[in-house]
């Protein structure tokens, strides 16, 4: 049973993300401290100091010997349920090309969520410590695993000319926790240049893997996991001088990564950018569907009590913002990942709470 | 007696804020993450965001009941010290003009330092929590008496002509922890302007509160004593939900403050602006003069042990970068105060580690 003194706790870690927000929001809006300019500089902050010392900084404290598998396999299995499911709509649908396209941001939706930054502080006041190292467990598969399918699905259907997408420009000044890409030239995507053109699979890795190593958020987690593999095994701490170094910087991360998101809901003309059916998809499929795929798989791997919460809540946060910097690079349906960010990460609160009472009931 | 393992604990303490210059300076030195113009915005994100919080965070968590109004008193009696061996000599000297302006810089140079991201760590280091407290304290004296006292003077040279100084400009992208100032129109000011325009003493007091009030550090600091008055004469705590949001961002403070620092040395074209005689004077003003002065009033007062080490210490603290902004506003020997803040800020680390080292063999 939840009680009001656990709400409140939970409101207490979390508000404080919100304010980071509202300031980097009114900084722009309100008070003029930023052009649209300087707002990319703050975004680059982010992007390549403060986000990757946070994830580095919660990865190498892992140990990897001993991480919940199971919780991880719950997960795993959900997602690749997801996959399933969509891969067998795309292959019955009528229009192919169309179909692959949603299918790749029904995944994004309802499966990569901003665990990180928000997860970790809630699962912290929810269910403690042990809870949130869960959490930076799943972050570590996120970004190594997922984020790399992800990227190679987008690959693949750029490399089959599935829509004649328009080139993808980088916005200025976007609050984004990945590598803003670089323009790319214009490409004119004949009808059946695919045929023609077409990589082979051996390009596309090779293509998707360049992408991977030059994004500092996971080579920051991958460093941080080779850290925790080392000194787990062999039984030694950081010395005090590196881990002072690295959290000087890291501490910047939850206020950085939250204030630059202000920055980039301020810079969209519209929060709802998408039209409301649109919308409202996003959020059933982030708040509800992917919840539920993960209560099933977490269920059948024979997870209960405080750990099938968790294993819950998690998929239930808010919009992972590296999934609309990629759906912005491709082209592909960024006004839904962005209001799935914007829209989701304000409702997200009293959802998150909603889940946290309800599941509280549960024995 | 000063143990190695004692130097270790500074140096330790130390070592992450010149991790956060150094990734700072790279930045822009040897990675090119940022341009000229991006450093601005980061530069303001620190003036307007992680400082005020950061300075508010300290000050609202000191005891004014129980300040240690001795060292406070100690500070100050050094302070008045040198403006009076200052004034003396203005009077004294042939060039009135050129040894007015030479005296506020030799205050600024031998009196204001960068005291509470560089001090509140090192002293904790040092000495232990009580000794942070002592900084925060003289901080909040430092902004509120003699950063106004400081403005007063530099607005009472431009009121009298004192030099046919260049107009100011704002530098893009200076590390300072000050707000920028607003470009002024151009002055031209004739050398006789001085005695038929001459402000009244009531105009100056208003553009020196004008220039205090818009100081985000400023107001953050008598907020911060003001909420600390009120709680411990009340005795009640912050409630949990402010204390969470003002760290959210005050714990960027140190990371972006000594980050953006690194930048503003990276867009200098040399590190010793002034040639190295001006750059010999300001050192010695800043690390022997200073720190003397303070000794001996600190004596006088009666300061004895710890205390004496902890008053004489923080006076050898690198230069305030807010005095260096001042400098630059006002046209005055801005190359010397940019010297020794960068130059100062380098070589401050084994110069407060020998005073740690010799003032720990005094009984």
């Amino acid at each position: 049973m939840i009680e009001g003194r656990d709400v409140l706790k939970v409101i207490e870690a979390m508000t404080p993300l919100y304010v980071a927000l509202g300031l980097g929001y009114g900084s722009v809006r309100w008070w003029h401290v930023f052009t649209r300019e300087q707002c990319e500089a703050i975004n680059r902050l982010v992007v390549y100091f403060a986000i990757p010392f946070f994830t580095f900084d919660f990865t190498s404290h892992i140990n990897p010997f001993t991480m919940n598998y199971r919780v991880i396999a719950a997960d795993a299995i959900s997602k690749l349920l997801t996959v399933a499911v969509l891969a067998a709509w795309t292959w019955c649908s009528s229009s192919d090309k169309s179909s692959y396209s949603w299918a790749i941001t029904i995944f994004s939706l309802s499966q990569l969520s901003n665990i990180l930054v928000v997860g970790a502080p809630l699962l912290d006041a929810m269910y403690g410590r042990w809870a949130q190292d869960i959490i930076v467990q799943l972050s570590v598969v996120q970004l190594i695993a997922w984020m790399a399918l992800l990227l190679f699905a987008l690959e693949m259907r750029k490399a089959r000319g599935a829509a004649s997408f328009a080139p993808a420009t980088v916005v200025a000044g976007a609050g984004g926790q990945m590598v803003a890409p670089e323009p790319q030239q214009a490409m004119d995507v004949e009808r059946n240049a695919d045929v023609a053109a077409r990589p082979t699979l051996g390009s596309l890795m090779k293509t998707v893997w360049l992408k991977l190593v030059i994004n500092p958020n996971i080579y920051a987690s991958v460093l941080g996991v080779i850290w925790a593999l080392i000194a787990n095994r062999w039984h030694f701490e950081m010395p005090r001088i590196i881990e002072g170094s690295v959290l000087v910087m890291s501490k910047t991360g939850t206020g950085m990564s939250m204030f630059s998101m202000g920055l980039f809901m301020a810079l969209q003309d519209k929060i709802v950018a998408c039209g409301p059916k649109l919308s409202a998809f996003g959020m059933v499929l982030k708040f509800i569907a992917g919840p539920a795929a993960t209560a099933i798989s977490a269920v059948s791997v024979g997870l209960r009590g405080d750990l099938l919460r968790v294993a819950i809540i998690q998929a239930a946060l808010p919009q992972s913002i590296s999934s609309f910097i990629f759906a912005r690079e491709y082209g592909l349906h960024p006004g839904v990942l962005s209001t799935a960010v914007i829209f989701g990460t304000l409702v997200s609160l009293p959802v998150l709470i909603a889940y946290y009472e309800v599941l509280g009931l549960l024995s």
